[in-house]
């Protein structure tokens, strides 16, 4: 077994750090952000930061670097309100990984990187056609992480878009038939197979281990 | 495809509700947040809200609910200033899964199921043994969600244990290697593949898709 400490870590080159920290979490979801501005120009970006907040009110967040490459998002989103999230498939994987180049406002990364923007009950956001599973989400409210000045951007779930074979009443969403990937670090993508499923837990019914 | 507006998911019954809104945001990590109380009770929570703040210095976070079963968490962590995130892997998953049920604050986690705690190089916090990715970190702030009172726990990393067969400095952990898992909703669990590596995307060096 190896140990890094802080230290360690802070004297690490730049890059070897954040492919380390990047991967510390475990396996991170596989979404596009689709924004638009108040003139109209599309956006899309690769998260891998979304995560749930509560269900009533059904909440969601991401994580949001304030001055790079995905400011655009943030800036569409303070301007209209609205955004989406759109799961990521096998089948638009490579595609949706470059619109983490680094492309100036008005060009939309749904064009540059040949995926469709959807604009479904006239929602303002443009979700992505090629994915499975659609969620178009009204604006809460950002707060800053002051450490680092990352910023969460909340967001209200106003509409759910999908094949209602992925659905189960009693399970949720079946992301294994949906295609839904998952990331690890910067770069890497990875398919998922359902392996268990664990009752409701309760103090009265442990198994025997 | 069939489409479930914000009233719609309003007027589900509870269940059909938390475990839709809890698999919408795709494949989440597998972790046990492992803590201590000023009095000596260690405590053991399966989270699967773990996000990456930032890399330098080196952030993680976790959503946590105030009021339900993980408050032991919350409480230790707010009296110690010290937490750990353990990956959780195959073998341990069932075990894992039980740390959710409602477990007096004086009883542990780790105890009833049959999981180690590890106390390594004095940090004050229990790590999991048989988890084969441990993080030590230290308490910076929380930060709270207005509109469902979540909060959102921040710690800094402190300490990296593992395996150094796991670690690959150009692409950071390699966690099919360690045999880390994800969850989808509130009870599934999944195995996890690579299936492909992408390089950094510039906007010069766009493929042909």
């Amino acid at each position: 077994m190896i140990k890094y400490s802080k230290s360690d870590i802070e004297a690490m080159d730049r890059l070897t750090r954040l492919t380390l920290v990047n991967s510390l979490t475990g396996y991170k979801p596989a979404n596009l952000v689709g924004t638009i501005s108040n003139s109209g120009h599309t956006n899309l970006a690769i998260i891998s930061s979304v995560v749930h907040l509560g269900s009533d009110p059904a909440l969601l967040a991401f994580i949001m670097r304030p001055l790079v490459g995905e400011r655009h998002t943030m800036e569409n989103i303070l301007e209209t309100s609205y955004f989406t999230i759109n799961h990521i498939n096998r089948d638009m994987a490579e595609k949706a990984h470059y619109t983490s180049a680094d492309f100036p406002r008005e060009v939309s990364e749904f064009e540059k990187c040949k995926l469709s923007p959807s604009f479904l009950d006239g929602f303002k956001a443009p979700f992505v056609a090629e994915s499975h599973i659609k969620i178009g989400l009204s604006f809460v409210e950002t707060l800053e992480i002051k450490r680092n000045g990352t910023i969460m951007v909340i967001g209200q779930v106003e509409y759910v878009y999908m094949d209602e074979a992925y659905f189960d009443q009693k399970s949720g969403l079946d992301l294994n038939k949906a295609g839904t990937i998952c990331i690890s670090g910067l770069d890497s993508y990875h398919e998922v197979e359902k392996w268990a499923t664990f009752p409701y837990a309760r103090v009265s019914e442990l198994p025997e281990f």
